[in-house]
């Protein structure tokens, strides 16, 4: 039993608690809300698990599952950017290197290494457990806003087009969840949930 | 493509966002506000990936984290009932089989057979998955807890005697996280954050 190891691994396991607070710009269904970072990554998980057989390629469903749930720890530093804040986009990836290596650090040596990989394989999108776990990313959201009629996108502006940028992307993980995404989003534009542009 | 099985998963995905909404007795780390149940199994689900070396025996870790994530889902319906709470643990288990019933009703029946009975395996504490998850469970509110000055146990009058049967049974799933919790609460008696009876 190596102490030092273990209350390492305690220290990271306190520290992602702060997770809870990091708030999204999703709100909860029945206008519920908003959604927190934690709360999305719980959401994720279950839905890796129950539609995995959508998915493109063969998953590791474990390895999958904790990409997800660890997806967005750095904004318990970097804060949350939302999908369509151009700005916030630009200084993302700084920001968020930066508290990676902050939070991740706290772990053992090894488990730092394995979770910072299982983040960076997540953000560069080209593995099957990567285009998986983004496709629920951008697909769990997509429900809760079909859910409040488009309550967010009308909050933000969001336009069809903008919108469709990221959803499109929804193929790489699993061409049955990409289809089904763009009707959702037809639909709200039919709706006057989203405009059309 | 089978659109009704389609359909009946995103049914209960959309049904599962309303765990967000059930409201534990723990509060956040930080003297923060109350937990839900969603963050809550989250949190699990991480600790038994970052943990899985100090099960007693060998888990599935898929499966172990599906069943964190999912265990408290039947609250949606029959609501929290608190640890050291004698008189809603009583009708407990029927308001919970009752909710299992309509909530995992709504999944395709494979999914639904395959849900419910992890929810039942994690209820019976008698797998290694079902034991170290259960541990996670007892775990997880014993560390925000001494986190938080013993906040929760105070707030509901708890003394040591009651939470060393449910944290005794952590031994079960791994004696290395049943001796620390130990320690912890010992420690939390000595520093008055826990009444030593």
């Amino acid at each position: 039993m190596d102490q030092e190891r273990f209350a390492r691994q305690l220290t990271f396991i306190l520290e992602a608690d702060k997770e809870k607070n990091i708030l999204r710009q999703t709100h909860l269904s029945g206008h519920g809300r908003r959604e927190n970072d934690a709360e999305h990554a719980w959401h994720m998980a279950i839905m890796i698990y129950l539609l995995k057989e959508y998915a493109n390629e063969e998953i590791d469903l474990a390895k999958t599952m904790m990409m997800a749930l660890i997806h967005d720890i750095v904004e318990i530093d970097a804060g949350d950017t939302y999908a369509y804040d151009d700005k916030g986009l630009e200084s993302q990836k700084e920001r968020e290197e930066k508290a990676a290596d902050r939070i991740f650090g706290l772990l053992p040596e090894d488990q730092c290494a394995e979770l910072r990989a299982l983040f960076e394989e997540f953000e560069a999108y080209e593995t099957p457990e990567a285009k998986f776990a983004r496709a629920m990313d951008n697909f769990q959201p997509l429900l809760l806003n079909d859910a409040n009629e488009g309550g967010d996108w009308k909050a933000h502006n969001v336009t069809r087009s903008k919108i469709m940028t990221r959803h499109s992307k929804t193929n790489l993980g699993s061409t049955v969840i990409g289809a089904y995404s763009k009707e959702l989003i037809d639909e709200n534009v039919r709706k006057g949930n989203l405009s059309g542009e």
